[in-house]
């Protein structure tokens, strides 16, 4: 099917519902960061792949809409004479539906892809320009995606106290304690991140995210009603592990416990950022009173506990050596004849390999960037989006990286020379490193946002006049995600507090177009510190153990203290890291981490 | 008229109209900081005269409502058989009414005493208890207040070009287009600092404000109608200064402006959170469509010219002299017999009189906070409020403290060795004093908040396990209000970007119970910055030229950039402010600008 005959077929069935419009979103029910191949419905209809973005489809016109990262990516793979292309931030594709159709026209949208509170603001939106927003009970795409990939059916894991560190049960009633409190009878859970948190089970249903795909409901007593393919489970003993209040049952009947839910009256809260519209719609019909509120497993999932800590020191101390393996060879082949034959597909691979060679290995966390030269300018490279770059004719090689292991998920960037860096390309990576040693330095009393630190990783920046357009710390969850909130160090950022246990990145960068891209890249896990004081403080213990590239460091740009810091990480990464390598590794540790 | 006797007044009052409460909050219908003697309705009802609070009176019982900085000083101004004492903020006192009325109950207010958005929402939050609240025509204080101070009739000051900088019928053109823009018909000004900085008058209305108490309507094509008491311009030429199309009119006249504007059907713009509710229920009720939106002068005022700059740098030179006089002088006072004949009030008088002798001096910008010992471990500490204490007790002295001058608005603290200070005051006073000199260092790009540079000077506190509670830094208006928005360095600040002409003070302290108190304030105006980096940045130039402390600086805490930073304004206070000394204070200077 060509995309011209993908669009005819869509307008077909909004032709037959009396439809003006559809909107087709990137997400899928979940609405989470990472969606399922089979659930790449804009993919199918518009042939863009990315991450993020939207398509609408009228009658006449259809239009697609991403986001800075993905303008020129969208010209690529997007047929022009099918598709306008809109910037999703800067031209909202409601405003465009809005000037696009008159007063009396009706927008089709699957309720299931959208939340619900975008559903209620953009009703309003508008409903000012007299437009009706119609939730549809089929997605026309999917009665016309007849080659549509099978959902993934590998098992569930059910994930060992030893690395969870609380039982399910725990979990659950610390919560449904939390709902009691409000009078609430239940709440629903539609991402899958929080689920497998609370059930402590994983999957692999998407890649780099290790979960099963699912909804739940959690009662006011702690039971859990999950919702997913119990095939994952069938040899599995999920109320032996989670407790015998834990049921399982098809996805398609969350529909009918949302109508027993709501004929009996219920309070049943949600999160209107995340829940899909449809939910809500089901719970609203049938009767049941809506309390919208944050999710309830965000906050304790993103505070780890101590053995979830542990493994994650245990597991980025092994994904230490696979990182260092990598940067060793790296060196060792620069230095071997025709180094053109490798380039950043070869070069990610390499790493993965040496990943996959750990113990409790199970995915990457992310699709690895391998980025030289001018391809690291662009902060989301994607080698596999076009010809990858050859080594041999740049200075710097930038890679962002990281592990999903049983006990911990990794996120890791270093650059290092490749070639001969000048001491403009010196200069920046020290600003940049310096900017991450201030960050990591710093201590901070309860109640202080991400917002507010923000600022120290970019001040060595920012005083030569020199900025990165991306956060700098994102939260990290435990063999789950590699983006969680709600913490965040940005300047858009959160205000929630940091606290003990919540684990971020550090990442200041710095981003030439056209010429080279810099960041540096360590997880942090927040901790109280030790201070003589008045007042409780928290500090970040350092989870990365791997060198930075002392032959990027320019120490004129940097402070006595950034030198001794330095210079202790070099030795503890020694200490930590040496006894785990051996011959030409071990070698290449010893001399990447001698003192400046 | 004793307490008891008021109180039942006002309940006689509100029993002839069927109420069942009324509210008493501190502020006057202008809403401002600051309220002239014959609005202390507050002082009047209860006796606390504190700067913020609120007190109701139901029939049987009467609370009042004040913040943390209050809670001691209530206790001592009020009777406990007259009314509660509760905290302002963690007890609302909607919250008490909503406790303490029925349903069907009426709560009195005058609505010229509370702000359009204050209205609406307690309005619905009392609603919700099934209570009314009722805007009255009088406010029964005003009945029985029969020895009341006159307002303030002392004349008005058209400001002359050479210290505005720009001529008012600019300023009006300028803001007049932007209600143009948006289809509005006229902006309603509540605040005496707007409509002042609009027209480029002063006045003598409030102690330390210099400003004219006044209402004023800015209409699209510039013209503006000023509500102010007529008497304070007969000697005047306010035509003549401003321009032709700004007439004056008794502030009597401005509810039938606002009915004939009503009647028009106008669209009137108000910024809900500084316009009183009457006006709002004036312009409403006689059919007018209200607009809310910001005050449009907030922010030009705030982005101070090049010729308001320039009379600031000016202006703190100047006043520099008067306050490097005054810690001349102490030192050598110390040095005499009987320093206990000098008390907190003594001293702050003999600053004062330091700056009386000053040009273009006009009065204080606040009352000066003059406190030794304990007493400067309360941020807001008011000698005048008990016995001051007498010197010669103590180790250090906190002295913050203002100037108004024709060509800027000054605000200083420092704190200085009176005794003898251990190691563990010089540490603290060290580790604020690097924090006002990281913060001062700054740069940072456009669209940079306050907010996002708040840490920077906390963290040398926080490393250590100390904070202080209070913002690090206000906006400073010119020869206006010592405060002023929207800028602001704080954790709750604002993310307002800070730009080119915005006066800040960089404060940070730190405040010991019953032990001492530091605080490190100079003021910075906030310039373009230049760098060979990639983008504009801004950093601070400093305006406030007086020495900090050396004898309590122990420079174990600082780092070298701070010993550079702190040795080098040093010099530049000795190049600036010496040639403007003589004798004795001379001497003075020199040795207290020795380099560390």
């Amino acid at each position: 099917m060509t995309y011209a005959t993908r669009l005819a077929a869509v307008r077909d069935s909004l032709k037959q519902q009396g439809l003006d419009a559809f909107i087709v979103p990137h997400d899928d029910e979940h609405l989470g960061e990472y969606i399922p191949p089979h659930a790449e419905r804009l993919d199918w209809i518009s042939g863009f792949n990315g991450s993020a973005g939207a398509a609408v489809v009228l009658a006449d016109k259809a239009a697609i809409f991403v986001d800075g990262r993905y303008t020129v990516q969208v010209r690529h793979q997007c047929d022009p004479a099918l598709f306008e292309f809109r910037h999703l931030v800067n031209e909202p594709f409601l405003d465009w539906i809005a000037e696009q159709l008159n007063a009396g026209s009706r927008v089709g949208f699957d309720p299931k892809l959208h939340s619900r509170g975008w559903h209620q603001a953009a009703e309003a939106r508008l409903a000012e320009q007299g437009i009706a927003l119609v939730p549809l009970a089929q997605n026309p795409i999917d009665r016309h995606w007849h080659d549509r990939p099978a959902p993934e059916r590998r098992p569930a894991l059910l994930l060992d106290q030893e690395y969870s560190g609380q039982h399910s049960e725990a979990k659950r009633h610390r919560i449904a304690e939390t709902l009691k409190a409000k009078g609430v009878d239940a709440q629903l859970l539609t991402q899958a991140e929080p689920i497998n948190w609370l059930l402590n089970i994983r999957g692999r249903d998407i890649p780099c995210l290790p979960a099963v795909l699912s909804f739940a409901l959690l009662h006011q007593n702690g039971a859990v009603q999950l919702f997913a393919d119990p095939a994952k489970f069938d040899e599995l003993d999920l109320a032996g592990h989670c407790g015998k209040d834990v049921t399982l049952a098809p996805m398609a009947e969350l529909e009918q416990a949302l109508a027993t839910l709501g004929a009996n009256g219920a309070r049943v809260q949600l999160d209107p950022a995340t829940a899909n519209a449809w939910s809500a719609l089901v719970l609203e019909r049938a009767g049941a009173e809506l309390v919208p509120a944050e999710d309830p497993c965000m906050l304790p999932k993103a505070c780890k506990n101590p053995v979830e800590v542990h493994g994650s020191r245990a597991a980025h101390l092994r994904d230490a050596v696979a990182v260092c393996r990598f940067l060793a060879w790296l060196d060792r082949r620069l230095a071997e004849p025709h180094p053109e034959l490798e380039d950043e597909g070869t070069l990610a691979d390499r790493l993965e390999a040496f990943r996959a060679e750990l113990p409790e290995f199970v995915e990457p966390s992310f699709s690895t960037i391998s980025a030289l030269g001018p391809n690291a300018a662009m902060c989301h490279y994607r080698h596999s989006n076009g010809t990858p770059r050859q080594l041999g004719q740049d200075a710097i090689y930038l890679v962002d990286s990281g592990g999903q292991y049983l006990d911990g998920t990794t996120d890791i960037t270093r650059t290092v020379a490749v070639g001969e860096p000048g001491a403009e390309m010196r200069k920046l990576f020290t600003l940049v490193l310096r900017g991450h040693i201030d960050l990591a330095c710093a201590r901070f009393p309860a109640g202080t946002g991400g917002l507010q630190l923000d600022a120290l990783a970019r001040l060595p920046l920012w005083q030569q006049g020199y900025n990165f357009d991306h956060g700098t710390g994102h939260g990290v969850g435990h063999f789950l995600s590699v983006h969680e909130g709600p913490q965040r160090i940005s300047p858009k950022g959160s205000m929630v507090p940091l606290t003990t246990g919540m684990i971020l990145s550090n990442e200041p960068g710095y981003y030439r177009e056209d010429a080279f891209g810099i960041r540096c890249e360590n997880l942090e896990v927040v901790q109280p510190a030790d201070t003589d004081g008045d007042i409780p403080v928290f500090e970040f213990e350092n989870l990365t153990w791997v060198p930075f590239d002392r032959r990027l460091v320019d120490p004129a740009w940097f402070e006595p203290k950034h030198v001794q810091w330095l210079n202790h990480y070099h030795a503890q990464v020694r200490e930590k890291v040496g006894p785990l390598l051996a011959g030409n590794d071990l070698a290449w540790l010893e001399q990447a981490t001698r003192p400046l």
